[in-house]
């Protein structure tokens, strides 16, 4: 008999031979109907393999991410057996699952090609055959005869990857007419396979190298409902019309210039009013809640990070060091603010009693990634950290945990992120060793982590081993409009670089002892959180962040000057604004005010110019009445401070 | 007969022969009592040289600068003639004026050593000496004669200037018992002589090269009366005191490390507090008066340096370039911010209507040094430019130099600069060719200047041929508490780089024109004006600066409950200050927190708290009286706001 422990820990008989397929249904009859695929002991497996011996077993459906990559790889086999049947002789490369589908890289031969054109046939005949419910069969074949099978194909791609396999670990995959090297797993057959899309057709070279031949790779997503693909292409339409490089273009907030340099922003007149905006909210409540800003140089000297550590890291793949005429003179651009931030703890004497001090400072940092790597604001070269350092006794780290939490979630309440969890990621209990600081450190700050974030009501999990090598850390995960996922907060303990600084204070026994360091950064990056929050709000920033916040609309040119006495009272009491001075009707200045996401148009002309006052329309919400100017911007500045206290968004 | 024309214009006829000193008599008896020299046709030369012909004539007095030069050059002698009078058989170096005084380079040979404890016994004879009157007599001699001169008194640098003279041109003077190798002018005798005072001695190489012999050098100053002499040490003694790298350690404003390299300065909480604060204020002038705020990279690719011509200029003397893992990519630092503002100018087409368009950034640059010359913040290898650019039609640069003066009058008048002069540089009108741009277009921007200077009522100093040479210029020279001359406010037009980044705009008539580009900077960098502001405020800085605006001082410890409320509220209203926790007499408080220049103490006993008020203490003032906290946080910040507009300081 087996014996199977499930997921909840119970553990249940089967007789020798059972196969996932039977655990489930022994389960229940609705989980063998939708089961995918089983994790044995951590493998994912065929749903009808015999389980050999005792295990434990997970079944996975759809709903489990590794139930969804088998169901994907299994569609990539389809669409081979779809692409074998359209373009007889069509030669086969790689075609494994990815996070949204799956991909394929086929070789059509000499004079044929494909394009998004031909797609939606092959979808079709992809349909077609998953109704047959073919049958994903598994069978171990010997080098020999899979080398003999492929050369008979005449596909030298397959026989290019047999060359690299060991003989007695190749394994084929066959359903319908189409048999494929595979090592699998797969789902049972292709009949949950119910809807489906090709999305794109792109060039890829042979195994990533471009000496090699250029493949021509077709990516492809599948459900097993019509009504999830939908959803799913509805989705991608509006991450499209919300990609915050289109909307950063678009709203003028950022550019880039091929003279300045791949992945390094200039930010715009708006995109800078924005993120000054953002900085002086978060600078502001840091000052409140003690920190103290500092500012610290964009270089440092090679011995600051040999201290740190940093220069043995530092390789071909980085920015090079800045040699001066002072031989044996090196900079480097700084990577990270703590060197610094650790030389400026170092300008003073510190006794127990001065701790925590904590140095915040928006600092620019620079890493270089290879340019097919850049994406807009997400991945670039030069970034701004919301970077600040606490230096604490370990007494301390629970109640500055909770302190920056607090800051965190002003963060995000102000921004209207309310769907979120904590990650806490703590040490490998089972391999210790590879940790710095003491055993007695570690306990003590990983505990003080999961009671401050349970004290303070987040929605945790726990990642063991996700610890870095130098300390605890919880990382804030967050929902976006979208239901995408991003990792923005970030509160990481450090017990490292307080040793490689030698940083000291006087305990009250007068011995010197180690402070503890945190590094924290709310937005992570001022460069990614803004393209995270186009993404989320699809440009309709909240009024404090609107780069424009209003647009003075004079009904004709009689009254050009009473509209720009009303611009320059509002610019005085600092909101952002403009005059559409242009020679056009009201209406069509209104539209276009709406297009650009103006949150206020104040429409002026003969009634307004004589009362004094300004006929004031909300975007998207219209004609909200009529008021002075002294008290539009009053009731504009308290809703700003409600914003920004939280209060409202 | 001469035909001598004097600086008011006039023209006055001399006998053939006559001499400086009769030019100055003819004038007045006074003028030839006080004449140190005369200035023929531009050339300094000795009051009693015969002037060969007509000339424009100047007689020189210690009120003019090169009058005080030739005092000081004679004062060299004067105290090589006393060195050799004490230290027979001392050889001599070079002896010159400089900016302050006089120095000698003196070798005493082997075993004899000076030090400042023997300058009192040099002053004393140099002061005997120059009772003699001697007078300083020029006479021309021959190679061959100098030679055997100063071989016979075996020095060898005098004979090592010589081997580089030319036969012909080699002057001797003579006072008293000394004669000295040199090209003159000179004072006609030591007697006005009065005061003297030798203020250090220091190693100086031979020709300034470390390979030859050290020197001893000695520093020297003297005035032609005694109270100036005490005045000058005095002002000297409130110098050291109010040096910036003293006050800025003190203050704990800023700070070096040697890890992070020389000439990088870590803004420490304090002075990062004092930086922000000068930041916002510019920040927000300058967005009234309709600037965009802008951010970019602090590097920028080799291609944006050879459009703007910087690369040519960068050389062996300059932070090298940044490589990458990509073959043949560079990055500079940037040394400047204007190619990135016009790369942002470049994001978009630009119509005549949509001029001027001002783009302002708190851009940190980085020049590369070399170590020696580095002071603390008034020479960096990192910056901080308080930079824009505008880009302007050419007939709006008037109007654009008229706000800008507007926003430096605004900064000088807040900061309590009163004293300040406009030098406006102008092109060298005999040699246009060296210039860029249009004769047209240089006409027009010096007449604005000056236009616009002197409708602002600046008192200006034109100045033929400093003009750069892409365009013309306007400083701002500002003199400090002390007395002290430094160029703060630049504003210099640029016709060089709109044409070389190919900038336009669209005129009326769609053509295609070049836009005006104006660099302006009111404080020139937050380093260097930081350092000038320490030293004319002494570390007195206005409240709205000041990095510790009060400090709470509890009676005694039973108040502290109380004392940390009053601080939360201050902060809370984004005051920055402290609480004296320490458990010290509230005498000993008060004396410390007036040591540390804290313009407001808060004292608080058991009538404060029961009554919930404070006693206010205002530096060097004393006590004011007892006020509720919400009344001394709104009589604070409209002091603040009075200081920011310029209305009080």
């Amino acid at each position: 008999m087996l014996n199977i422990t499930l997921p909840d820990g119970s553990v249940r008989q089967f007789v020798d031979g059972a196969t996932g397929y039977d655990v489930a249904a022994g389960i229940s009859e609705g989980l063998a109907r939708n089961a995918l695929g089983v994790r044995v002991n951590g493998e994912v497996r065929d749903l009808h393999r015999p389980i050999e011996h005792d295990a434990q077993v997970a079944i996975l459906t759809w709903n489990d991410p590794e139930g969804k990559s088998t169901f994907w790889h299994s569609s990539a086999h389809l669409m081979a057996e779809a692409l074998e049947a359209l373009y007889p002789g069509v030669k086969l490369g790689i075609g494994p699952s990815i996070e949204n589908g799956f991909y394929y890289d086929i070789d059509l031969g000499e004079g044929r090609s494909i394009s998004t054109d031909d797609l939606p046939a092959v979808e079709k005949k992809m349909l077609e055959l998953a109704k047959n419910k073919s049958q994903y069969q598994r069978r171990e074949v010997s080098k020999a005869d899979a080398i003999a099978y492929f050369t008979e194909k005449q596909d030298p791609y397959k026989l290019d990857l047999l060359e690299r396999l060991e003989d007695g670990s190749i394994t084929f995959y066959t359903q319908g007419d189409f048999t494929d090297l595979c090592r699998g797993p797969h789902i049972p057959d292709t009949s949950p396979i119910k809807a489906v899309k090709l999305l794109n057709v792109a060039g890829a070279y042979w195994r990533g190298d471009e000496k090699n031949k250029q493949l021509t790779r077709i990516y492809g997503i599948t459900f097993p409902k019509a009504k999830e693909l939908t959803e799913y292409l509805e989705k991608l339409e509006e991450a499209k019309r919300r990609d915050h490089r289109k909307l950063g273009k678009e709203l003028e907030l950022f550019a880039f210039s091929e003279k300045v340099g791949a992945g390094l922003p200039l930010w715009l007149p708006k995109g800078t009013a924005l993120r000054e905006r953002l900085e002086q909210f978060l600078r502001r409540a840091q000052v409140k809640a003690g920190y103290s800003p500092v500012v610290t140089p964009h270089i440092g000297s090679k011995e600051l990070y040999v201290t740190s550590g940093h220069y043995e890291k530092y390789g071909a793949d980085s920015f090079q060091p800045i040699k001066t005429p002072n031989p044996g003179e090196e900079f480097f651009l700084k990577p990270m603010n703590c060197p610094h931030h650790c030389e400026i703890y170092k300008t003073k004497p510190r006794s127990y009693r001065d701790l925590p001090v904590r140095l915040a400072e928006f600092g620019t940092v620079y890493r270089y990634e290879q340019s097919g790597e850049l994406h807009g604001l997400t991945r670039v070269r030069g970034f701004t950290q919301d970077d600040a350092h606490i230096f604490c006794r370990p007494d301390q780290v629970k109640e500055e945990f909770m302190k920056v939490i607090d800051i965190v979630l002003y963060v995000l309440r102000a921004l209207d992120f309310p769907d979120f969890t904590a990650q806490i990621s703590l040490r490998d209990p089972e391999n210790k060793t590879k940790y710095i600081g003491t055993d007695e450190n570690w306990a003590k700050a990983e505990q003080a982590i999961i009671e401050a974030a349970t004290e303070k009501g987040l929605n945790t999990v726990t990642e063991l081993g996700e610890a870095a090598f130098y300390g605890p850390k919880l990382d804030f995960m967050v929902r976006d409009a979208l239901g995408r996922k991003w990792q923005l907060g970030t509160i990481q303990v450090d017990y490292n670089l307080p040793e490689r600084f030698d940083l000291e204070y006087v305990a009250p026994d007068n011995s010197r002892q180690r402070p503890v360091m945190i590094h924290r950064a709310p937005f992570g990056s001022l460069e990614r959180f803004v393209a995270v929050l186009i993404e989320h709000c699809a440009g309709n920033f909240p009024l404090w962040l609107s780069p424009e916040q209003f647009a003075v609309l004079p009904i004709s040119e009689k009254y050009h000057d009473y509209a720009q006495q009303v611009y320059d009272s509002l610019v005085q009491a600092e909101l952002r604004g403009t005059v559409d001075h242009r020679d056009e009707k009201i209406g069509r200045k209104i539209r276009d005010a709406e297009v650009s996401k103006i949150p206020y148009m104040l429409i002026v002309g003969e009634k307004e110019q004589a009362e004094g006052v300004v006929s004031v329309r909300r975007h998207g919400q219209g004609d909200v009445g009529s008021m002075p100017i002294a008290e539009f911007i009053r009731s504009f500045q308290q809703q700003v401070q409600e914003m920004m206290d939280g209060k409202s968004v």
